[in-house]
């Protein structure tokens, strides 16, 4: 998908939701485990009662992967099931040498059709370039994440500034706005202004909002641009809104709910 | 395994050679292409050949989720192939927020019954404990890797010294040198002594011999502690040292020559 098709979306549905796909086989619905594939059919529910008020699937790969193989059938299953319109995310956080990248690279966006990934930045240039090297995909770099250990390193005096603060400027002369993202945490949105003036084009991916304790609008008031250029991550308290056969409708019910505060905020920017 | 076991596994077969099953489905030989699962057939033959003369299996899972679910297949019965004597290393470089990361090691741990995962340290602790708390397993967190890449983030100077410092010295306070190893990287062995004296105790698993073309002696003779303490991986030049049908007994020859070299090493401290 391209930055003008995501921006069209985002502007046509006021909406700058991300659902994330943090299926986890323990937290799904009782009466579901008797399916072929519970994992897929709770994704499946849980795209059709949200696709309507969100404008991206975030899948996360760690939920998938602690199935098995069956798991990363579940997994590829889910992302040919998102429809086009949406933007699709593999929120795999890898990263390694040239040649191994390459072959994850391969993966999300050849073997499966995901239209972004999330990449861990520390092994550097060449860990990352390889994302980037196809066209019409998105590479969506680790800068600033949502949670404590993100003190740890993240935040540590770097160079001329702080780890993170490199990361990002580096990683800006690797791709364009229009190829590559960056992770920004929600739960350090008093930040986010300061990083926004430093990327007015950049879209962030804003993980940490609900159950990790963000706030939507501090980071939606400082984040958005004129082309909103915020994709804003809700994971559990959209999926798993309710526990029993009502999950979906909980789940369409949170969604629409972002999705009418996320509106007010575009609004608010004129857009 | 314990410490102790592959302590014990090193010094008896006098070696600390690690088998990268870096199985790139494009690069094995051709007339194993038409096997059930050629992925498998040639890792079976791998290890079949260099067994004798390695102490641990290294696989990047990079190369087995680019064929997707038989991929993954592919290497969860590769895991279940390699000898019970023999140290089992998941190369997944992954690291997430903590109920993510602990998805993670019960896919590399529960699911798979891999002895170690690699893991990137970027966001830092709650992204690495999770793997951490698992009895008899072990966390292998990148230090110093051997790309061209580690001088953009690795070699910055942050707080007290570089990054890769500030990321040994912090992993050291989670786990023990026995239940924790680094990755340092052999493209950088002129500085293995140095690091070696940081930390006398715990084991470094140590990529780049070979293709990348580390040194082995440099690595080993300022990198082994009384335990030998270090893993070297190679990958390329083991698994492809031929392309046909005499790629096994190539691979056979090749691991022989380093398990001499590493014996004539060890012998050199009286190990």
């Amino acid at each position: 998908m391209t930055r003008a098709e995501l921006i069209d979306q985002i502007l046509s549905k006021q909406s700058y939701l991300c659902v994330g796909l943090d299926s986890d086989l323990e937290k799904i619905p009782s009466h579901l485990m008797s399916a072929e594939d519970p994992q897929f059919e709770f994704n499946k529910q849980i795209i059709d009662a949200t696709k309507a008020y969100c404008v991206s699937y975030k899948i996360n790969t760690a939920f998938y992967e602690a199935n098995g193989v069956k798991g990363w059938a579940s997994l590829m299953k889910t992302v040919d099931y998102i429809p086009d319109t949406h933007f699709t995310i593999a929120d795999a956080k890898r990263g390694d040498i040239g040649n191994t990248s390459s072959q994850y690279a391969k993966a999300f966006f050849e073997v499966m059709d995901f239209d972004a990934v999330t990449v861990a930045p520390y092994m550097g240039a060449d860990s990352v370039k390889p994302f980037l090297e196809y066209p019409g995909k998105w590479t969506i770099v680790l800068g600033l994440t949502s949670n404590a250990g993100s003190a740890d390193f993240e935040m540590l005096p770097a160079g001329a500034g702080l780890l993170y603060e490199q990361v990002l400027e580096k990683a800006a002369t690797w791709g364009r706005p229009d190829n590559l993202m960056y992770v920004i945490g929600a739960t350090r949105h008093e930040m986010i202004g300061k990083i926004r003036s430093a990327y007015p084009e950049h879209f962030f991916l804003v993980p940490g909002v609900g159950a990790q304790g963000g706030s939507l609008s501090g980071i939606s008031r400082s984040g958005l641009n004129k082309d909103a250029g915020l994709l804003v991550n809700v994971s559990r308290a959209i999926i798993f809104a309710a526990d029993k056969e009502d999950f979906a409708a909980a789940a369409e019910t949170a969604a629409k709910q972002y999705q009418q505060e996320m509106a007010a905020y575009l609004r608010e920017i004129g857009a």
